[in-house]
């Protein structure tokens, strides 16, 4: 089937049990901005982000045997508190693989969706292969965080939302900046948004220094990060695009962009300022790229708020700088 | 007309120029606080609070030749940007009277809209005097916060976006807390909500110490606060029921509860926590009595967050609390 029929029946499939999240817009934002700015705020997502839609769509997607063998997951944080929530509504035991140095806030919360949780050293383990010997050995389902054709249709909903929207406010030419780490969410927007809107332009968005996706769309193989952290965006830090997600982005002209930690910081006051939204440092990355880059022509500016999954710590940080 | 025709009206006359906002639930929320509770959130309205919704519908009932002459509006914030807005949306020009003590956000606001604003001292000078004079004078339309009944059919699209949305989950027994200030919020929600769903009961939710509402739903005639300020909630620190409100509230059994500074900072801290959004202080005054005090039955408890224009430095105490 292709990945726009996959995306349609996921729309179908989990609609009940997701949040068709707002397309947010403000006013003085847009006059401070000089343009048009909708926010698509996935951070008001059950379990606080997009996430929750890809894992959804793959635990849905399994059988009743293998929902009773139950399921497991690595993940810096967000696709482990969506697997763990989408496990809980489908009576499946979850497995968490989480680094620990990922947010107190997530930990805890994937705990509270009553999934176990093993943490690993992101510096000296490979939570990739963890994940494969705990899955293999209890034959529970290992469920991605993108490389996986149900999450990245999950994800996909989030385009097929926008497209939705933009088509009612008469909208068909427009740049779409997504939050980009393994790269399913952007691929699952970028075919959503080509079926729908052909005149759209999908910009993948990272931080500076972890700009594997705007590399690898470059040189045409997928380039691989030199440093495995450091950046503030814990939750879109992979090392490099996913195998089945890269040749989806390509095959859709997607180009990349990047954003400093300090753009994010402001996105993130932005977002407090004039959307009422929580939203956490690599959630706010396509905010940041679009304050800073110029892009071209005057189309409107859709971005992707991707998760408000952050600690008050780091909230603090973008409150003093409003 | 009844009052719930004008509501649907309103409804009618302004979808289109206001935001349906969504009704956010969060299950681990729900876990804590041992029921099922439903945010409102009003704060993703534009302007940043559900007074865009009375006021646009105001401006909207103008004849064309009332638009030219402008508008006035007395307000500590939430109203006046409002207003402001609503009349640039109808090329009219907007007089806003606002205390000097207003926070900087909300008066920086309103100018950004296009208005002209008047500062006055809350303590010395009587704002609807100030406010009636300049209608007087010159013709202008003063649109009053809440005793104005095309203000209350359209803060009243609230309670008939509630009540669809509940009866898609298909509840039909449910504790409705309002945010309330003169009470033209908590009049529309309760009018439209009796008539949708008529086994839930409204509570109007004001700060301790200043709880003209409820004194006023027991005595039976509109009390007055001893204190003009002092509360945190500066949105919602009005001195009495309104005349039109009041009889409105009492036809529909209105019950009063409160909740201190204290409960309003912790319930901005849940709303960031749980829902990734960003509330005021009496904004998250109903939600604050929700955690303060005990409601009869295990119905699902629904909160208006009513607004999130809140400076950074008072959100930062909310966060300093998680």
């Amino acid at each position: 089937m292709p990945l726009i029929d996959e995306i349609i029946a996921a729309h179908t499939r989990i609609g009940g049990s997701i949040r068709q999240t707002p397309l947010l817009n403000a006013p003085l934002f847009d006059e401070i901005f000089g343009r048009q700015v909708f926010i698509k705020a996935e951070c008001l997502q059950i379990t606080g982000s997009f996430k929750l839609r890809g894992a959804m769509n793959a635990v849905a997607s399994l059988s009743s045997e293998e929902r009773k063998r139950g399921v497991v997951a690595f993940s810096s944080g967000n696709h482990a508190q969506a697997v763990a929530y989408a496990a809980r509504c489908h009576n499946a035991k979850a497995t968490i693989i989480m680094p620990n140095d990922a947010p107190r806030i997530k930990i805890e919360n994937t705990k509270a969706y009553g999934a176990e949780v093993i943490l690993y050293d992101r510096m000296t383990e490979d939570r990739d292969k963890i994940g494969e010997e705990l899955s293999n050995k209890n034959g529970v389902s290992l469920i991605r965080p993108f490389d996986d054709l149900r999450v990245i249709a999950g994800q996909g909903t989030v385009g097929y939302e926008i497209a939705r929207d933009l088509q009612d406010k008469e909208i068909s030419e427009a740049h779409i900046l997504c939050c980009t780490g393994g790269g399913g969410l952007t691929a699952g927007i970028a075919e959503a948004l080509h079926h729908a809107l052909p005149k759209t332009q999908v910009f993948a968005c990272e931080p500076q220094g972890f700009d594997d996706t705007a590399r690898s769309l470059i040189t045409g193989k997928r380039e691989v990060n030199a440093l495995k952290s450091g950046s503030i965006c814990d939750a879109i830090i992979t090392p490099s695009p996913g195998h089945i997600t890269f040749p989806i982005l390509q095959a859709h002209n997607v180009k990349g962009l990047t954003a400093s930690d300090e753009s994010c910081i402001r996105a993130m006051a932005f977002a407090f300022k004039y959307f009422k939204i929580v939203v956490e440092p690599g959630g706010a990355i396509a905010l940041a790229a679009a304050l800073e880059n110029s892009l071209p022509g005057s189309y409107p500016i859709v971005v992707t708020a991707s998760g408000g999954n952050v600690d008050a710590e780091i909230f603090a940080k973008a409150l003093a700088s409003v």
